[in-house]
């Protein structure tokens, strides 16, 4: 690596954030999710979760953009782990979901720690998920068709979370421990 | 047509905006323009402009869920004939470009009756086009992939037309012609 790659690295592992995260609830194209994961990178989030599709999970392809080296991705075999996992982790759980209850997306406080739902294609997000979250929020839409491509959706959403959290100054120190950017430093340095 | 869904027809078209339309600059995937179609139609954009790829035009086919029914495309042979046009009827050219002069997308004010030019995939705008913009905007990105896809560039952007058009009350009134209005009516009682 060059040392501007690595300046330029190292940058960008310090404005990751430990307390964002993104789950994606049985999303089903291996598209979408790549674009999910190219998002994710441009919000700061380090780990994105990925409850499996019940027909089985396919390794994504598409437009990461390489974006997948700098994202991890945490499996769970059910929506309920990932909610468990991130619970663990003091975050709140917002689900992107049209229902009764559902506040415009830009109402919500995401310079709280706090874990993204975004559902499926088809399906949208089960019962169980929308039960488990917190809020459910919605981009209002003012159109025939009734939703957004589940990547669209998420990028607006995290569009707000990085402007909140621009403001914030969260993206202006490292928040993440100084071990994990240094292992992070070394793995791009040893691939 | 049920009496319901000509209502629901109604009240979509009555929220079309007459000044406001996307460019989409040589964007080659025809899944992309489906999804840029789809945004269009969720901000309410009633004709998109499509500036055909050097390589020929390819029918969009994908996702765009029926929205290309009711947002019509104006196909261009040369970005130029696709700015006079925008600028023929009184709007801005806002491009979506990474310049030396962008400004970040929130500070625009997209009440003002505008266009925004997207760039193609790998491209993205032409030099041509940076030139004739008013302004060039810019989402702020966090990660280490420079660039966001063109739809979702594209759905963030129109996420914030549509949080100013709606402060300003642009979709509680029928903004255009009549004549349109009962125009569109017609032709989907009558496909
Ligand atoms: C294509 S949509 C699913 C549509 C599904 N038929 C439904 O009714 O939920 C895929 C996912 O994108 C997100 N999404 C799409 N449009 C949205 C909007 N306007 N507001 C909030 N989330 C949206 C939601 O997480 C949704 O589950
Ligand atoms: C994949 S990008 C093109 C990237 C191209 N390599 C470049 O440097 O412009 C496709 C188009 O999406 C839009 N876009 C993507 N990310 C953007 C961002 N962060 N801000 C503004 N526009 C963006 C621009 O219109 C761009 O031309």
């Amino acid at each position: 690596m060059t040392p501007e790659r690595e300046q330029k690295l190292l940058a960008v592992l310090q404005r990751r954030q430990p307390d964002l995260t993104l789950i994606a609830e049985q999303v089903h194209k291996s598209r979408n999710i790549a674009a999910l994961i190219r998002n994710c990178d441009a919000a700061g989030i380090a780990e994105v979760q990925v409850v499996k599709p019940k027909e089985g999970y396919q390794q994504y392809r598409g437009t990461a953009l390489g974006s997948d080296r700098w994202v991890d991705t945490a499996l769970h075999d059910t929506l309920d782990l990932a909610i468990e996992g991130v619970r663990a982790r003091g975050m709140k759980v917002y689900a992107a979901h049209f229902s009764e209850q559902a506040v415009p997306y830009r109402e919500v406080d995401y310079t709280e720690p706090c874990a993204i739902v975004m559902g499926a294609e088809k399906e949208g997000i089960s019962p169980r998920a929308a039960e488990q979250a917190d809020r459910h929020i919605i981009i209002p839409m003012q159109g025939v068709v009734s939703s957004l491509n589940v990547s669209t959706a998420a990028g607006i959403i995290l569009a707000e979370v990085i402007d909140q959290r621009l403001k914030a100054g969260f993206y202006d120190r490292a928040r993440m421990p100084v071990a994990w950017i240094a292992r992070k430093m070394f793995e791009a340095r040893y691939p």
